[in-house]
């Protein structure tokens, strides 16, 4: 009761209200693209989680997303005891919350079933996840698709259900992806990531994602320093509001990020390394070296490793400039592959410093 | 889904399951007592907190606390749209969560009133909240007290209902405490705090308490490191076990801390603070100055003053020895105030190194 | 040993030497200029420091400094029976070093006298302090001049030679300005700090400076995070350049920072507020409010107060985008004092969020 | 020159002076032995170093260890044109300062050839470091046990010398142990381990070591949290003396501990793990599982692995308190091997939980 009473008398007294803070995460933007920072995947005591959908929308602003859908199992709601039984619950509840946080809010939900195939997915940018609920999954992704749903494969390499960790696609799989049903893939869920993802992406033309599936607290399961922030998609959209959120992820115009590990389709991680990365002329030079510095000025750190007869790494920090000495012999470019950008299932970018 | 999925398969296999992990505080016992560390004000879904009961367990856990009471709103239930209206559903939900972690869960609910008098009031150890629920404030008192409960008046000075923040004892408090029913005040609550308390508490002979209050999550209200942990109460009980809890609270046996404040009643305050601290023979002397260490062995850093001619600070860091060099001339033993203990509204505790 | 025969070993196999990195401090530029972060005050083992010269410049790369120098007491050696007395041995040991790692070396010293006046004084920009060293102070400053030195007074108000804290200029500070033989004064000194500086500075255009004037570990003295970082001098130069910082300095192009405040002359201050602050659209609006983002894209925090009949602060965090509610019948633009910028003894800089 | 008006001022006005803050390490004593916290390899200006030794005893302060020495390598000195070529300097300088510390000092020395064998050797608990350097190595050695030192046997299989990385003992260091000259071997040094050692060490009845060999500041080096701590040996001493070190390291009653690694005999990492871990009783148990605590009250993160059919690692988090729940059916005591404690080149530590 605390916290109402409080509002109104601010309100009264006040003209100008702060509401909260929003963390910079760096991490830069492609030509032509704004970057949003997202995860479209999480749930609440709306079906098994332990939070109020609030809480997911605060999460968000204080880790500095741009985007989130809560995803909460259409069919199993163990705690409707306590909790009423309405998939759109977390949508009315958290809708004008975000707007006014300035956080764009994903209305979504989870189809699952317990067995592989065909596994978890989610149905994103639909209307009304009630109407999703049906007999047969496939009745599920019917209604979804009808409401124009954006269809992600989740945790393909779930242990529970593919106990090698490894995903396949079985013929449901096929079947979705003929009919253009389904749209991206889990690369990264929670705190597990299947590389193998990234070649039926590839193959599929579907978008990768990442997404910590929460189902407690954010700030519990990815502590820092350890963790540098949760797992996030970042959607490469024409402006940061809803719509171009959803126009680039049916696009497929995404990379994904956890921890040191950034991974999607290599058109998007060259450029992207790029906007992080700049390199200075020689600032200095003694009789057999030279010195140039390598600036990160993003979020990620890159460990670069040149596969030469001596190899040698280069670590670029977060956020930190980092020197480097030359031998004058040295030729140009200097030539690298990103060991934390995985490209493909066993395939790292190749870059250049030049 | 998954979680409960995961449980079943491990189960299976594994005869030794790890479930987490529980902190532990730097903070002494007294001598006959152990120092229960307890938070016995927050909320829940169930009133207008913003999170499932469990995770008020889970966060107790992490921040190394002994006892929690979930205390909802009785009468004030805004999301019962969504959440059913059952004041015990906390106890319910949470009660087996608590036992199997260690945690020491005090059934609880939270008395209110949208004026002061008589303002807010726990009542802690009951058996059913929901016969608590009356139409007279008195009504919910009763009923409270026939199942045997601990009534704990609440952010006396909370400025939504006493503008100026300074407590006050109306004739509904007075009466309560004529009957024996009033039983502990809150000095901390949140992150305000009230030092008059000390003063109502030790002429009426009740217990000082320290509350969050939270009904967000804590780990993002009390931010480390800028605060040290939320606010506690600290019981000094027989045992570490439920029914010792109850009977050190009805004898008011406490102190409370926050940041770098302690209060309390003289009695434990002072041998808490002899608990916290060592000083160490001299180890060394030269010419002038005879050199002695002070170890404050606990998570709460103390800092003396003494308040003659030429003042002198001495700060004691939390887990920390701080070494002292003295005037051959110097008299033992030094005495000090220390200006983070409260022992009254205007008093601190005077201490001496020895 | 161990060091330097690594070092020819890797050269023999590898052609790039990695060499360590400098932290990004996020602090803007100015409109024709970039921002030299710079502490020129600092003490080693050729005075009475701590240190060997290396490790100053290894401190500047760790804390993202553009440029530092080493100013060693003239005339106060205390370790000359075991360390060489030449005034010039830092510049010698570290200039090299310092532009493999990129960081700017002024060559300096501290021209000191034990009573105020005339106190503390530093010569930046010179050629050879073993010519400044002379029996008269005057005779010092003198000598300095002559190669041109850049002449800083240091600490005016040290509570050692000031007992009241407050910084006087006396007779030969006078006669040194008349002969603009003053370049600078020190509003920041380790961890104090003199108002009046900025009105003396702004009377008789002299640049604001702040400096460690370290003698031990600067790590252990702005321990993180209670210290964002050390005192810094931010010089507006026209390149990133030993001269460019020389002429930059003459003009008195600086602001200083240290903690959560900012200090200099008004024309410096406000353009670099602006340059730290973005005022975003309205990007939603309600029944009664319109709200907006302000993004602080710098490390340094501010706070800025409107002083109308209700007084409200608003606390932009470094690093953050703060969302703010405004009434539909505010006026724009919102007007604050930043009570953290200070543009004179008594006085905060007026801002405008539009 | 600041500093040592400072201090003579306040020593006029008041009779308790506060010098300083030495950290609390948890981390346990054996029965009748007190731990004391050592890390006696580390070079100041004195020879290749970048310090002044009295930063080297702030540091030891700061990280709460209870002995170190300063141990300059003998015959090199690249910094005599600027400072003073004197191998006992370090200890001149820093003994008084040591003592007003309550840090206990050990005159030492490194005396070092470019080749294995025989590499480096730290003479300790010598008188005068002058008179060990001698032309020939042995003489050298001879000189040094002559004052009664103990010999310890440096990174025995660093890369510049050893190109495999591993430990060879030479007939040099054969007779040595022979002749009884040889009292310790380095298992860790700087951030390298040499697992061979233990075996070197359990054969000939010589002390296992950790140093850092710090060059330039420990804090730079081991930077947290990423580390823990620097390099530490814990001698096992009859008391906290300059004495009792010495008694207990010729008895070589050592382990080593770096990050997450304490190694050494079994008979000391035995007890020493039993004394920092302790099990609660059963605190509950439902129909399938038992529940225990098991509390790790040092600053050591311990990794148990049971090697059964279905292995199952326990860790326990330093300073934290871990819950287990144990099947019914299971046996006790619980038999694991610690992980990351070495009692043998290949061989972990057996612990019970009972």
């Amino acid at each position: 009761m605390k916290k109402q009473i409080t509002f109104i008398l601010l309100f009264v007294f006040f003209t100008v209200l702060v509401h909260g803070q929003r963390k910079i995460n760096r991490l830069p933007d492609l030509e032509g693209y704004v970057t949003l920072k997202c995860d479209l995947h999480m749930h609440t005591v709306f079906s098994d989680g332990q939070v109020w959908p609030t809480i997911r929308v605060d999460e968000a602003v204080r880790d500095g997303l741009d985007a989130i859908a809560i995803t909460d199992h259409l069919e199993y709601t163990p705690l409707q005891e306590f909790v009423k039984n309405d998939p759109d619950a977390p949508w009315k509840i958290s809708e004008e919350y975000a707007k006014e946080r300035n956080i764009i809010l994903v209305h979504g939900t989870e189809i699952g079933r317990n067995t592989m195939p065909p596994g978890h997915m989610n149905a994103l940018f639909i209307k009304d996840a009630s109407l999703c609920n049906k007999d047969s999954v496939w009745g599920c992704y019917e209604a979804a698709i009808q409401q124009g749903a954006f269809l992600m494969w989740n945790h393909p390499g779930w242990k529970n259900q593919r106990p090698d960790g490894i995903p396949k696609l079985y013929d449901i799989h096929y079947r979705l992806i003929e009919k253009g049903w389904l749209h991206a893939i889990e690369f990264f869920n929670n705190v597990d990531y299947y590389p193998l993802v990234l070649e039926m992406c590839k193959q599929h033309n579907l978008a990768v994602m990442a997404s910590s599936d929460m189902h407690g607290l954010i700030s519990d399961k990815y502590k820092k320093p350890e963790y540098i922030n949760r797992p996030m998609t970042f959607v490469f959209a024409k402006e940061r509001s809803h719509d171009a959120l959803k126009e680039a992820l049916f696009a497929g115009r995404t990379l994904v990020w956890f921890r040191d590990k950034l991974a999607g389709k290599e058109e998007f991680a060259k450029p992207f390394f790029y906007r992080c990365i700049s390199v200075s002329k020689p600032y200095y030079e003694n009789d057999k070296k030279i010195f140039i510095e390598v600036t990160n000025n993003s979020d990620i750190p890159f460990t670069l490793i040149n596969g030469g007869k001596f190899p040698r790494t280069v670590f670029l920090e977060a956020n930190t400039v980092t020197r480097i000495a030359v031998s004058k012999n040295a030729v140009f470019p200097l030539v690298y592959e990103a060991e934390n950008i995985l490209v493909g299932e066993k395939e790292f970018l190749k870059v250049e410093l030049k």
